[in-house]
């Protein structure tokens, strides 16, 4: 069976039968209703082809995000814009990926025939980008590729830090697809930051912030309009369905249940964090809705016995056997996890 | 804005305030309702990841085509298929488009980095595709992609020369997206031609027979495990929605309509091409839902101005400025063009 090489991430509940499912990172307050209330309504017009320039998403986009709509691109998910981005790149060409982080730009990178170094976050450094980047020679690389607040240890780079590696002038993609789930998302100031770094590129994704992975929306901002045309020229004509464009304007509307979900998210991330560390786990500060945590015990293996699926980290490149990622969720499902947790650590 | 470089197809319904849109080729009875139910029921469990290897869909898919359910690929609209597999080829290298033809093959080819060369239909053949073919040197090629029923003529390539096109060992790529629409969709043998001849992969949509262009589905098939690897690995993980998923097995269940709506739709084209012929517009003999028709007059302005949207055929390799494509819909809908197309042309 060819498929099954895809590279596995979390939220595969096909192949199980799960009760509680932490290994995707949505927003524990789900799906808004408006949200919901759009996917219905699109089924009237499913007929027709969809905006090919998103153009009344885009303007929404904008709106929220006050970057100019004509700096916006948007694509079938946020990894579908990592795959346009990675073919715009100069082929046979090195690109730097900051790992442990998100699979899919090895794979987009590797399948647009660029071969990837890894630049290793360190565990002495708790996983946090330092200084130490700006040692290494970033202009031998046709771009370099960052995920903040990263996956899978939720942990953010400082702002002035993401600066001056934009002033590098190395090309630079910033997956920001989380920010919006941490309780500072302006702290880079997006709008002015991609305005002065034609190099940057931000990418942001509705799939988390809405628990909208299922419709496939996400969208890439730079000011680099040549880069824009480029990326486009990689999808196909009609790549975002109707549906995700009239969820995502809905969605939109939603700013103030987003807010309110990551005030709660936040409370339970640290009920969850306190709890593992009293278990002797060893966990990371995650400023966004999922944790990273260490222990020698098989947990994925336990806790898919109890229908319960997290994300075993083994895979990641940069860490091993031992390292999984849980969803921060719903205070009752946090139970559901915390007392399968201390059946199987005592 | 940098989007507007994206090469303009029929059904932009959103540039203009259009009554009737003949310039997309949907099954004119429109979306079954079992489609549009599975759309309402997907809003709520849109959380979720799709499956990444749509396994229901594609074993429903194998139960219709009688295919091998590992013979089948899915893609965010057939669209995105005919990018995947144009990456997939060996770049820095030459492909034939059998021309004129719909414009994605061009388009993606060229975002892989393959030149496109074109093999022109001739009018004088009627737009057919003739044995002259098989005196080229296929060899040269990396791949040959044709249409069959093509768009925008609606004219077959005959079963036996399709054969023989195989049987010269070049990679073929058959966009079969609209045979479906046509009264002999058996006429190819599918499963037996994939099978003997692993070098072709064919292209199906649910677009059009299903009229759900706005969900984004289509797949396609080949007896080539290698290449649907390639092809899998040049998209992302989750590169079809969860909608598209359920609704593709929704539609599945609706081949009863599908026969049906055929029939009445190749009633509609027979009036459609009789009435055209009368008025003295040179019209082509499509087996498709669509008719292409040659005039001096400006009929895509002029339609326009009546609010109708048809495709203008000018940007077409091989045609120019007088062709024009209409889909073949409703009685009442084709009456409506009709009433406008006379007071037109007298």
């Amino acid at each position: 069976m060819y498929v099954n090489k895809k590279n596995p991430h979390g939220g595969d509940i096909y192949s199980h039968d799960i009760l509680l499912d932490l290994s995707s990172n949505m927003n524990p307050a789900g799906t808004p209703n408006a949200v919901k209330a759009a996917v219905r309504a699109s089924a009237d017009s499913c007929a027709e082809y969809p905006d090919p320039y998103c153009r009344e998403l885009r303007k929404a986009i904008s709106g929220r995000e006050e970057v100019p709509d004509d700096c916006i691109i948007c694509g079938n998910g946020a990894a579908e814009m990592i795959y346009a981005y990675a073919y715009s790149l100069p082929n046979e060409n090195r690109a730097l990926v900051i790992s442990p982080t998100f699979s899919e730009y090895e794979d987009a990178l590797k399948a647009a025939g660029i071969t990837v170094d890894n630049y290793l976050l360190s565990e002495t450094d708790g996983f946090r980008l330092t200084e130490g980047i700006l040692k290494e020679d970033l202009s031998a690389y046709c771009a370099v590729f960052l995920c903040t607040p990263n996956n899978p240890t939720g942990i953010t780079v400082d702002p002035g830090l993401l600066e001056e590696i934009a002033g590098t002038g190395v090309r630079l993609f910033c997956d920001m697809c989380f920010l919006d789930l941490t309780e500072d998302p302006g702290r880079y100031g997006i709008p002015s930051f991609i305005e002065r770094y034609p190099n940057v590129t931000v990418l942001k994704a509705f799939t988390k912030s809405f628990s909208m992975a299922g419709l496939r929306l996400g969208y890439a901002m730079t000011s680099d309009s040549e880069l824009l045309e480029e990326m486009s020229s990689k999808t196909q004509c009609w790549n975002v369905s109707s549906v995700a464009q009239q969820a995502g304007i809905a969605a939109l509307d939603c700013d103030g249940w987003l807010r309110e979900s990551v005030r709660m998210a936040g409370k339970e991330r640290a009920r969850l964090k306190d709890e593992l560390s009293s278990l002797g786990i060893k966990v990371w500060s995650s400023e966004a809705n999922y944790l990273l945590l260490r222990t020698d015990k098989d947990l994925y293996g336990e806790m898919i016995r109890r229908r319960i699926l997290i994300r075993d980290c083994s895979n990641y490149t940069g860490l091993e056997k031992g390292y999984y990622r849980i969803a921060v969720k719903t205070a009752q499902e946090n139970d559901i996890f915390l007392t399968a947790l201390k059946e199987i650590i005592r």
